[in-house]
């Protein structure tokens, strides 16, 4: 019983995480004047007022609601805690998205143990869709009312639709992995950040491939996808959920398929 | 007067049109039966069975409102009129977006004179939003409320970001020119459909290049554009209305930088 109500408690406290962060983040959306610092010299990773403001905000209800727990940040890194679970929040997932006004950046929450995530939730501000699963939950609400998120059923590589983000993918060796599973599906699209994990659990799509992600990145995706039935990797078919390689599939079928060309692909 | 009655009554069909092809189109949406054709046994364009009803939607409609008019549509060709205006529809453009849930489609419903459209709109049915140029209107409304379009002003290709659906844009002359313009660029995102031409219209993008495009494709972004303070031509600088390739520009430097580049693309 102990148990339910904590995680009943847990599933309201993302909520109000993300409703923190939408409040704050809106604004900023879309509005003429936004100001994009560059995080990394070297490439473009700009990171908002927005992304900042959103995280404290989410930061401040946690250092409420769950002392004892751990924040792990995009922005802020990492607050240790004591009770074995972790808040592993990216106020923005999909930054260059947001300044580009697409409405496929996101709110991603999770909530981990050792073992990995056990509940995560998206949530897209603007269009007002929130996808979550763990805890035994598997659903979306969102502009035309809620929807239970089930991942698609097997299908071949060859009928399938993959996604990414960047063409580029991630080094040139892991660029050829994704393009020799690309160059077997049935339909490759680009551009959608994080919403694209989303759409894995609303059955819409049943690959997405993706290289270079940092814990915060993958977590809530991995528990949405996996409370809708899909399955997410490293490359190599292991534990995805610290990062890097990320092979998220519907089913088993696709999974396997694409598994086999992206296992061959050397590691750095 | 009368002129000005006309384009009252204009506007009102066009919004009736869109409100048409909403209600018919958004139960195929992120359904899971959903059936597709293979219009060209080559290539992947699948045609929905809401590509087809949204357009005999809107056809009975301009039947009844706009008898004299002509009416060009995606799907079921041209039905000839004798008042020297067409209306120019694409029910779903981004049939490829739409298949993959991502709301990045869009009902392209756009009002043409000899001289190429004079009014058009965009809209994306499952965010509500509407983007409408043309007729001294430049506005969108959406879920956030009412917004008035301004393209961004003049910045170099160097500040500006850039959108194309697909990566390999068109042909492999097409695709290097527009690799070009993206080396140059401060950001390069795919995957967009024509919400990417809206984004230009709402100040968020600078440039949008794409190739192979029909009339119905780009006939209602270029009033919805132009009406911005935006720029479309192709890639000579003349007109685009008739499709082909295209260069949505936010203001005059962007369009300048990126036409000395496209200019230099030989043509097929």
């Amino acid at each position: 019983m102990a148990d339910i109500l904590d995680a009943k408690s847990m599933i309201e406290t993302a909520h109000a995480l993300a409703d923190a962060a939408r409040e704050v983040i809106l604004p900023y959306f879309r509005s003429p004047g936004l100001s994009a610092d560059n995080k990394h010299a070297a490439g473009f990773d700009p990171v908002t007022e927005a992304d900042r403001a959103a995280e404290q905000a989410m930061r401040a209800i946690l250092a409420e609601r769950r002392p004892n727990d751990t924040i792990v940040g995009e922005e802020f890194g990492t607050t240790q805690g004591s009770s074995g679970l972790s808040w592993v929040i990216d106020p923005i997932d999909g930054t260059r998205g947001f300044m580009s006004g697409t409405p496929t950046w996101g709110v991603l929450i999770a909530v981990s143990d050792d073992s990995g995530p056990i509940y995560g939730l998206i949530d897209q501000p603007y269009t007002g869709e929130r996808f979550e699963g763990g805890f035994g939950l598997s659903r979306m609400t969102g502009p035309h009312g809620p929807v239970d998120l089930v991942a698609r059923p097997d299908r071949p590589l060859s009928e399938s639709i993959l996604f990414t983000t960047f063409p580029e993918v991630g080094t040139p060796a892991e660029m050829k992995g994704f393009q020799q599973v690309a160059s077997q599906a049935r339909l490759t699209r680009y551009g959608m950040d994080c919403y694209a994990y989303a759409l894995v659990a609303a059955g819409q799509v049943d690959l997405v491939i993706e290289a270079g992600l940092s814990n915060y990145d993958i977590q809530a995706p991995i528990a949405v996808i996996e409370a809708a039935g899909g399955i997410v990797t490293d490359w190599q078919g292991g534990p995805a959920h610290q990062g890097g390689r990320v092979l998220a599939a519907a089913s088993k079928q696709q999974h396997e398929e694409a598994l086999e060309i992206l296992s061959r692909v050397p590691l750095d």
